[in-house]
């Protein structure tokens, strides 16, 4: 199935082949991405970045994305764009945008908005995030760093044992990964989280049924031990109002935790932002120049894949190999530990 | 009159001659704003987009606009741009931004802002809505869709029946349109609404100078009967503070007013946003996949009329047509009921 | 030194060689800057604007200037990049961001967040005002306007005498000018200001290790008499809290103080935005119209040099003079009293 004009609400379209085409794609623009090359393969088209919840580094990623493909971006966010709409609704607002641009890249904190949206325009509506429905493009760039990361290490893709661990209930980003990870053979999924914010069970059941062992714990200690990547996650504590959480200091990956559980190997992932302040039980900054640590390289690969997506939805894929060229301005190396790994297999 | 260099501040500025031009522009210009066609006619030049008082629809419609024409954009809106005046004047605002680029559109809740701030450049500004004053580009695009809808329907301009419903007191967008639609010749323009909320004499009287009958009725039932247009506004609840507002159901236009007052050629306009809530007072939306509805036509237009306008005020029109080359990316036909008729005599 | 991939965080880092160097490629782009030109020599780099603190001259200014040059810019101020963060500390933000851009411009109101976000990147940061501290970007406006002032006036920089006056303590923007003036010889620095705002002993001191004479005032009238240059600035007021300001009447600098304390060739200057309104104590707009007052020909100076600094960092100093072609729009040309002097000179 081709991706040309097709709207991006959800990870689940993607099977293998789409998933391996973009990665291909996404690592022939990855040279743009970190300008050493220049591309104006989408010159004259516009996209419209609509984030009716606020956001920075999604927003920043795609329009930047866009921008190294030689469109132009017109951007609205948060308060003006909720509040200006004097009672339109979203059928409305997405068909007066269909005059205008050519692509909506959105995020709304309603599950249902982006449906809506989507459903009354003809161009190209990607989501990029819908209260705690799903996230795709952040699903589609965490599998592409999945991709390189074993190509790194040297072993399949299929097989592999995978933990998720955090806020599986709430947080949409797992629920978009783990759809791309069922596209894959013989996994090993181990959801890892307290009682009350477990993975969505239909979730868990469509990785079991496209034949995939998916386990259950409650225990950092045991659950994640052994695993060939640990995705961990930030408690979405914007979606629990007053509640108390529900949330002990076993739920901190740190340094002291990943040498328990932790191989050689084991890639630790994070869709960001992290809450890196004393006492928050998130991913912790002690393990910041661990080789190990994919957290940069999973946001570094963002643009590369969104610039791919983009291509792809607006038909323009087969046209971005010709149309690159070396930059001309100065861009220094990264030097960090935790990118050299990464890019000495990218290039 | 060249518009070269021009402040855009009133709708009167406008004679047939430039209409017309302006309309053949944006024809030319349309096959660009539907992504369909490229031009960087505008390439280097930057816009400021300046929003005091916030804005989405306009907005963006204006920078696309411009970013379709190859220029750049450089936006400040609503609370940031408010607020961080620390006192200077609007004066020294315009002083400072005529160094920065080439073109300003700006809103501002204040009749008489833009005015000053024009006062005090020698770039061209372009009044994107000054509080209950104009919205000069909004009555292009109007004008720009009935000459369009005119011609589809095969009628000539001059003679129609013009009816204008509403809140049209506050309503900026029907104050900057009667002033473009007296231009033409022998209308019969016919003002509906409540009493508190007519359109203010000295724009009938207007009308009625350059030769034009101007009816007046507080009632939709017999107001808008026999119209070829019916230009439908919001109720601009902005400008009502606390005060109870003197509105009643006979002014919500839907499908079963429609069918009493309307022929088979009516043309259904309203400036957007209208008010899709139940029991709204407003343009319902019963009425969609009307194609006589032209609500989605009006915006759709403000592309190539607002490219149109920039590039005549910045003196590339004569140079348009042959920048023109062929856009490379996908982007889908329209294919909504209210689009078709329209684009079918558009291209 | 080259500037080649250098943070721009404190104005220190500039040599009188390097100044010179980038008045003179400032002086090739002005032609750009004023829209006769065009360059597109960073086509395909794109520069994130975080403005942690809003801000909309400086912002636009620096968008503007990275449009000029061909650039793509994303941008993210105020209320959504400060509440969006989660917790996440400015080092994540700032790897991030190293992977989506080729340069950032920051604004933040803290002194420390710039150097901690420089420190985790290495793609080049400029600091566009922290908190108390610098803005160097401003300070080489005020430079490179002195430069084209004294070359108007026919006198050499070395040996003037330059009066700094207003709230000296709080202000960065004369921070970091006095470390740039310190750069060339045999000045004299006169600092006027209430005993509480002083210029901190370190800054006066670091000028006379240079070689400078400074005096410090506390009275406009004898302070400023006889200066070259009188650079005025606005009062922090929102570095105050609520504490009474002590700032008298004799620190605003109007009409009737300046036919007392200046010459035929006293040059005016201000880093906007100053308070216009009545009773302010800031430079007066009675001054408007008088060619000596040079204020806007610093924020049009803004353009250039701001482009010439993005060019330097970005290693593509080199190749502009080569790629300017001539701009296909109209500007009309300025006709301000305050203008001509300064375009006459600078063409």
């Amino acid at each position: 199935m081709s991706l040309i004009g097709k709207h991006i609400l959800s990870s689940d379209l993607f099977d293998r082949d789409q998933l391996e085409e973009l990665f291909e794609l996404a690592d022939v623009l990855a040279p743009v991405a970190r300008g050493r090359q220049v591309t104006r393969v989408l010159e004259g088209a516009v996209m419209a970045s609509l984030f009716f919840e606020a956001s920075t580094r999604t927003r920043l990623s795609c329009e930047t994305a866009f921008l190294r493909l030689g469109g132009g971006v017109t951007s609205s966010t948060g308060a003006e764009i909720m509040s200006i709409s004097k009672g339109e609704s979203l059928a409305d607002t997405s068909r007066v945008v269909t005059g205008y641009c050519d692509l909506v890249v959105m995020r709304h904190p309603e599950v249902s908005a982006v449906h809506e949206f989507a459903a009354a325009t003809n161009i190209p509506v990607v989501n990029c995030g819908n209260g705690a429905g799903e996230h795709p493009t952040q699903a589609l760039l965490d599998m592409f760093t999945l991709h390189r990361e074993f190509a790194r290490i040297g072993l399949p893709m299929d097989g592999r044992r995978i933990a998720l661990v955090g806020d599986l209930r709430h947080g949409r980003t797992v629920h978009s990964l783990i759809k791309l990870l069922s596209r894959y053979e013989g996994l090993t999924i181990v959801c890892v989280a307290p009682d009350s914010l477990g993975m969505p069970v239909e979730l868990m059941e469509l990785a079991e049924n496209r034949g995939h062992r998916v386990e259950q714990s409650d225990q950092p200690r045991t659950g994640l031990k052994g695993a060939d990547v640990i995705y961990t996650t930030r408690l979405q504590t914007e979606r629990f109002a007053d509640k108390p959480v529900p949330y002990s200091d076993d739920f901190r990956i740190d340094k002291a935790l990943f040498s328990e559980v932790g191989g050689p190997d084991t890639v630790i992932m994070h869709p960001l932002p992290r809450d890196g302040r004393p006492g928050s039980n998130d991913l912790a900054t002690d393990l910041n120049g661990d080789p190990r640590l994919a957290v940069f390289r999973q946001t570094d690969a963002g643009i590369p894949m969104r610039m791919a997506l983009f291509a792809s939805v607006l038909g323009v894929a087969d046209a971005v190999a010709d149309s690159l060229r070396p930059a001309t301005w100065y861009r220094p190396e990264y030097t960090g530990p935790e990118d050299a790994p990464f890019y000495k297999n990218a290039r």
